[in-house]
């Protein structure tokens, strides 16, 4: 069953999806916390029906789904009651768990994956420096820079200091896959605000964003870089055009 | 070895501590995202050195353990390298996997655990929504209180759903742990702004409140009301009195 290509937005019917057992997955198509669900669902080859939401003006009835309104949400429609699970890292360890398909992406070492989660969460103040880069266009403030230099350069760090060519080891594991879809668009800032990663100073990274790029679920999952930076540049001006998303999707 | 009954501050030494294998444990006594971790050891038994940190003039050593200077903290001197694990849900994980004990307290079960860790993020906006009600002594506003009960609404209606006098089902859990550190905080709230849940809207909870008050590891690591309405007090006044904490800990 086809569901339109478009987001749901506020005054939209609910969409009536076929009680088949599939798992429905809820997600903004340019949002990089639901694509690592669509990673997670890639590599474990989940089959899944795609719900786009419209963050901005939410449908009435998201909220059965998520509570909060927040994407992604995954609805487990093959268990009693059909629930519903939230927040990328609590369904992403989910799905790992219940679906250890070609093998586990979270370490299984207490010690490990307690490590794996924490770096995953280092993460965050990369995401949060990241914005006043991406907003200002064409010339970001040079204080933005540093700080997003700064909170990434952790993580340039931890790969010398893992010795590996991906953070979880010699294959790609969890972290590579949780910090990925920020990788994916930060060659948009390119575009957008002449801004991109110095070589010398990423210069681990740099080859780990090549390496993971290739990677089967990352190929498969990938937006054209173009298609971020216009997304970007729509939410700077206040009106997020999630739709153009389906300009290469079909 | 008996360190110092005092928060360590800016400009002070690195405690030596021994090489004894034992956990070291780095918190702030009033911080209830600590008290979760001070909660999992005392149900775990497991020995440890407590080290107090000042937060707001903190040691400078102290990024040594915590890179972004929060706590709590946990080293594991028992292992090779001695890592430091920080956030308090993966400290929490961490210490359950590795100390069993008398037994789990996250579910094994990969839904419920997931569940159950959407349960504990969605305290989130009670914690967010409690601030503007305790510092605004007397007299909170009608729309912080407003936006406190709806927050923690969530909770009372969780508790009536699941039907069982834990949240974690008929024998105390993490979600009960991980929440217990605020209803610990919230009589203070009668105190420093005479302000006190409503015994009908959260009646649920209330009654839940009692029973958890009775756990032999919620009862060893209580503060006194009082002290917890005297350090709130000197927060709001934008001088947060750490170390009246051990006026009644010795």
């Amino acid at each position: 069953m086809a569901l339109p290509q478009m987001h749901f937005k506020r005054g939209s019917t609910k969409p009536e999806l076929p009680d088949d057992g599939v798992l429905r997955y809820f997600t903004m198509a340019f949002c990089p916390f639901s694509h690592r669900i669509r990673l997670m669902l890639a590599v474990k080859q989940v089959p899944h029906h795609t719900i786009y939401v419209d963050l901005i003006e939410k449908p009435e009835w998201y909220k059965d789904y998520s509570p909060l309104g927040k994407v992604p949400a995954v609805q487990l429609t093959n268990l009693k009651d059909q629930p519903t699970l939230v927040e990328s890292m609590v369904i992403a360890e989910y799905l790992d768990e219940q679906y250890p398909g070609s093998g586990r992406l979270f370490p299984t070492d207490p010690l490990k994956k307690a490590q794996d989660k924490i770096l995953i969460e280092r993460f965050a103040p990369v995401v949060s420096a990241i914005y006043p880069v991406l907003t200002c266009n064409p010339n970001p403030p040079a204080d933005a820079i540093k700080n997003f230099e700064a909170a990434l350069g952790v993580f340039e760090e931890e790969l010398g200091k893992r010795g590996t060519p991906y953070f979880s080891g010699q294959a790609i594991g969890i972290v590579d896959y949780m910090i990925w879809p920020w990788f994916e668009r930060f060659p948009s800032m390119k575009i957008n605000s002449q801004y991109e990663l110095d070589e010398k100073r990423f210069e681990k990274l740099l080859k780990w964003r090549d390496l993971v790029a290739q990677d089967e679920a990352v190929k498969k999952t990938a937006l054209d870089v173009q298609l971020h930076a216009e997304f970007q540049k729509s939410k700077t001006l206040g009106k997020p055009q999630y739709d153009i998303a389906f300009k290469n999707i079909s």
